[in-house]
């Protein structure tokens, strides 16, 4: 049942012995979300524990400050989830958990409504907007820790305020919570800015590899098994390296290859005049106008060719149209 | 003579035929800055040019749309400078306007007080900031264009919103030029993530050259002249490229090298423990505790042996010292 601000307050205030869940793979909305929430109700003296299936990460260290993952012994405890869309993403060790959501507060408008009430604002860029939004209503005041939470929470749900899911009240709120004496240039850092060693060599490989096609209007980076091995490094460094060619100045098209078992998975990003997603069907792939992937079978440099010449199509194609609407 | 906004605001509806310049080198706030005001004094049926010695940057075309650099051959026109620290930032060019400026509008505490009004907030992050609340005191409106150069003029200045010279006025002037419908995502997206094929290549040479020293602690990077050459590149592409070695986890002393004549430029930053100016005052440089820089003669590999010695000696002491307060 969806219910508003108002309503999930009242059901906070109206139950004691707290559980907050967070989603796997826990990134800043969700963990900030739930330890601002944590650290809130306990400031209205209720029990509130706070567990995510993988743990706390060490990079959010400066946010959970001693606080450790913990689900509590006693029975029925009553159960929010935070920033999770779909209780599978509580992750498999929790599938217990699955039905036995009290609250979701939640942003994203994918919601399943699996649990039994749910406080869900699709508007908001970050669920931490919404937990901010929630202790006002609380009363129960926001200190430097609360703050500190709850910018990482925006701050990194919105690229640092640069994506175009960020709104005026991201900054509205960012105001607030910079008044409360946050370091939060610091945050932004760590948030931002800090690479691991291995990441820095991945990137090294990675620009290495840039190849250009169609008059530098195409442009490709892979990234081989055998780099990821040379280098140490894991899948999660790689999260937002598909975006290096698609930021070279233009780049129309932007290719970004991973090599899986026997064959590539592929990213592709447009400008947008051209679409993503037809370039990939052409593989039994798919998504959107300006992002899409598909998966090729083969060797490097015949995937490479074949991606290529794909895109090599999709710029003819609009150099044409750009042409005929010219004349 | 200092004065404040509504004295600057008075200066402006009492004169006509407005000339507004820029700083050399022009950057987004500059720029932003100057357009903005045009633009809204031009709302004002004022006649307004707007000028910068350099002209204005292709990849800030977005704000300028059209409008041309021009100093009008009108005698005597009301001349306003912004973000303009000191006369000379004008440019050589200009050294005939140096004592020619009525009014300055500034963020800099180190402004020279060189004209004949000087608005001055210097807890302002961006002059963009003051020009807004300016503009409010005008009366004259902010539309879409004024909006779009407002916001790129704090977002450049803040690093968009990152560094610690952000303030709650930042985000909420954010939050109001948003509102104006900009396309904020794609400013950010031009300012922050757009790189030339020259500077992708540089980054290829920068990465390949990272070594680290004292257990991986001192991260360093060069740039000689060969690499700029076989690049294309140039100085103004290399700016953000010194944060790279200081970015690396784990990293508490981060060293960029720039080939000059006889030797190389180098720029030291460090963690909150360890004195960078320090370190720099031993080659004759100084500057601040976390960011300085120095000069040292000699070719490559003896410069590197010089700064790295330096380096490793200040993470011994500061290794020393971290543990005696532990004893």
């Amino acid at each position: 049942m969806r219910i508003d601000l108002n309503r999930a307050a009242q059901l906070l205030c109206d139950n004691d012995n707290i559980l907050i869940l967070s989603h796997q793979n826990p990134d800043g909305d969700t963990l900030g979300s739930a330890l601002a929430l944590t650290f809130a109700l306990r400031k209205l003296k209720k029990t509130v524990s706070v567990y995510c299936t993988d743990g706390f990460p060490e990079n959010f260290k400066f946010m959970y400050n001693g606080e450790k993952p913990c689900i509590p012994d006693t029975s029925e405890p009553y159960i929010v989830a935070v920033d999770v869309a779909s209780p599978v993403l509580l992750g498999d060790k929790m599938s217990d958990y699955y039905d036995k959501i009290n609250l979701c507060i939640d942003h994203h408008s994918s919601n399943t409504d699996y649990a039994e009430y749910t406080l869900l604002e699709s508007d908001s860029a970050a669920t931490a907007e919404i937990i901010l939004k929630l202790i006002d209503f609380l009363g129960a005041g926001i200190d430097t820790q609360i703050a500190t939470c709850l910018y990482t929470g925006i701050s990194t749900d919105t690229g640092c305020f640069r994506y175009s899911n960020t709104t005026a009240q991201s900054h509205r709120f960012a105001a607030r919570l910079i008044e409360c004496g946050i370091d939060f240039s610091e945050i932004n850092r760590q948030m931002f800015e800090v690479k691991s060693v291995s990441r820095i060599a991945v990137e090294q490989y990675v620009l290495n590899s840039v190849r250009y096609f169609h008059n530098k209007k195409c442009a490709l980076i892979y990234i081989t098994k055998d780099i990821l091995h040379k280098t140490g490094s894991n899948e999660n460094e790689l999260e937002s390296l598909s975006s290096v060619p698609y930021q070279i100045k233009g780049v129309k098209i932007g290719i970004t290859l991973r090599e899986r078992e026997n064959g590539y998975k592929i990213s592709v990003r447009t400008a947008k005049s051209i679409n993503a997603a037809e370039i990939c069907a052409q593989f039994g792939g798919g998504g959107h106008l300006r992002a899409a992937g598909c998966f090729i079978n083969g060797g490097l440099e015949e995937v490479i060719q074949k991606i290529s010449e794909a895109a090599d199509k999709a710029l003819s194609e609009n150099e044409k149209l750009k042409k005929q609407k010219s004349l």
